[in-house]
């Protein structure tokens, strides 16, 4: 019976979406290579995973959370969609501390890449976007797929109907809001995934303006907040006015090692109105309640210790190991006489290579020294020249990049 | 600075949808009634909520994995978006035995509910579907704020441009295929929530046949077949030509207890293709990469722990519980000389009162007993006349509930 199709219509929106995944491609070239080069002990500095265990304090809450689910007293079915009120409440005590966020604003979620696709859902497919140039994918791809844009452009290496941001060194990586047009939500990323740049708050305060004056949404991305090391805003709520033209999404995975464990969270502020009045808070609860069942109650869990004082400091701690490794590789790509970029508020370093095609620089680091890194162009146009090095990993493994780095290139 | 709205249009989808949602409106009166009864015991055989323990086996998994993750060979980051490895192949394997589901198309989720809505992404706006009616709320909802469907007419108690399929004893509770409209989707739920009835096979036979002849999907949704107790199949895939026209949805929460720790999967047959002969599974595959990253790691060690021999022993042992809790109610309503369907192979009772509205019911019954259950118009026009009763409970609860139903009505 093979050979048989349906007569249902592939959706044109996935057919919009390029065939090629920025990862699934670079593993790809992983394997390619460990064929080629069989004994060769490849260093991924590629995707942003987390590698430390997580603090005792932490993963024992998620045990004990899962042994009472085998007891009478300690078993719970269906939790809270919007999460645990416990956690809740500790994340915006613990995390927002006199910023006035509410418990009731805070959505617990699987993690903020799952909330991106949901807030698209929620805002339909006739708004439009803008997204930072380069960006993390997720924004314009599920923006394709809500059906936001239009095609993509092979010569510009674009969709139609977005608006691309340059964030690019001369201009410190923030979008030229004088040059900027006018769209329904605006993708923020801060610290930044690729270019590691964290907003300054003035940048914030000019980004704010810019949306009450064109009445449109900020939709800020903090996951790498824990990595701010200087006074740059950790949320966009910290910026006078942003409760109304403002949602933030936030992570557990890099806080807190959580990738696997699947945690996150998104606060939408009780001002933020659509353009009839309407709470986009009621709708956002609605999709959550409808297309979400809550968090692993074991994910809660382990959230809730992260957030008491004895887990703070622990996580902490991982995330300053990860920090003292970005500064590593930062360090060792200057040395080289390399411009490097982000590394400082953030686990990622952001690599210049005037002149250079990134896929070219990606492949020449990895055929001469086995290592991975992500090229720029991966998170769109204007990552070209550029290539992202990921600070997750062994201490041991950091060192050792670092010498092959140095080694080859000096 | 109240009041300032944004320039962002509110969806229309999300104004489409109707105000008050079932189980929220059930908690209201039930709050409301205990105001009014303050020392009254009230017994809830209203949501579909499970009650008892998960058994040492499955917890104990869930605990080790987590513990694990505190150390350095334990520790894993990033999962792979579908599921890991093993537990696909355990799924393909304990569950679906001798069909020849391959474990590349099984997708490990956070719940069924969750992977509905990923569907709908999946199909878009441009497709027509069917539903049951009565029906689980989540496949209409989904479809209106994917925008596949006009306004509700309150006159009729539906949505335009979805085709409702009437459920009643007079057909037993399955479509009549010969006066169905084609739609390119068609949701089937079987052992049925809120029905309870579970499909035949001949059932199942003409709705595979009907979808071939008619080039449609169907969307099967399982989430009950650990609770089939005579021969009536557990999967679509049971059925011959199945592989070409249907999709699977199912979850761990009501086999075993999973409620609040959230594990489902989504099975995607390699043979079913878009009309441009395109495979669903590519498209499903890459939703899931890009609107999902994976079920909580935690979680999936406890579905694993489930399918061992220990562990299906154990979680079968819950659900027969819940079985015999659903027989108690089900005969306490015969007694009463009502009409009682389901209750045999699901873990639902449907309860018939002839000429009544539903939520007169439901307000009589909870004024009088102090029961909470489900009035069936809360599933679509086609519940009228019917509440649902959950058996899952405590047996005390249960056996309780049957004392003060018998007492009151007989």
């Amino acid at each position: 019976m093979a050979g048989v199709c349906t007569r249902v219509t592939r959706n044109l929106n996935m057919e919009k979406l390029r065939n090629g995944y920025l990862f699934p491609e670079i593993a790809m070239r992983e394997l390619e290579h460990m064929k080629k080069y069989p004994t060769a002990k490849v260093i991924s500095l590629g995707i942003g995973d987390t590698t430390e265990p997580i603090p005792d304090v932490v993963t024992s809450s998620m045990a004990n959370h899962a042994r009472r689910l085998s007891t009478v007293e300690g078993y719970r079915g269906y939790g809270a969609e919007q999460g645990n009120k416990a956690l809740r409440k500790a994340i915006a005590e613990t995390l927002y501390g006199d910023l006035p966020i509410k418990d009731t604003e805070i959505f617990v979620s699987d993690g903020s890449q799952c909330d991106i696709s949901r807030l698209q859902l929620l805002l339909g497919s006739n708004v439009t976007i803008a997204v930072q140039d380069p960006t993390f994918p997720a924004y314009i791809d599920s923006s394709v797929i809500i059906g936001q844009t239009g095609d993509f452009q092979d010569e510009t290496g674009k969709y139609q109907n977005i608006e691309y941001m340059p964030c690019r060194p001369q201009n410190n990586f923030f979008p030229d809001l004088t040059t900027t047009a006018t769209t329904d939500v605006i993708f923020i990323c801060s610290p930044n995934n690729p270019t590691g740049h964290a907003a300054s708050r003035k940048q914030l305060e000019q980004l704010v303006e810019f949306a009450r004056a064109n009445g449109s949404i900020i939709i800020f991305d903090s996951a790498y907040a824990a990595y701010v090391t200087d006074d740059s805003p950790r949320s966009i709520f910290e910026i006078p006015g942003a409760r109304e033209v403002a949602i933030e999404i936030s992570s557990f995975s890099k806080f807190a090692g959580f990738t696997g464990v699947r945690l996150g969270w998104t606060v939408v502020p009780d001002e933020l109105l659509f353009s009839n009045g309407f709470p986009v808070i009621k709708d956002f609860n609605r999709i959550v309640c409808t297309c979400f069942n809550g968090a692993s109650s074991v994910a809660q869990a382990g959230g809730l210790a992260c957030l008491s004082s004895d887990g703070l400091m622990a996580v902490q701690s991982v995330v300053d190991y990860y920090k003292e490794n970005a500064k590593i590789l930062g360090d060792t790509f200057t040395s080289l006489g390399l411009d490097v970029y982000g590394g400082i508020n953030a686990p990622y370093a952001w690599v210049h290579f005037p002149g250079m095609k990134s896929w070219d620089v990606f492949t020449e680091l990895l055929e001469k020294t086995h290592i991975i890194t992500v090229p720029g162009c991966g998170f769109g146009p204007g990552g070209e020249e550029h290539i992202r090095v990921s600070a997750f990993g062994h201490r041991e493994c950091i060192l050792e990049a670092s010498r092959r780095l140095k080694s080859l290139l000096s």
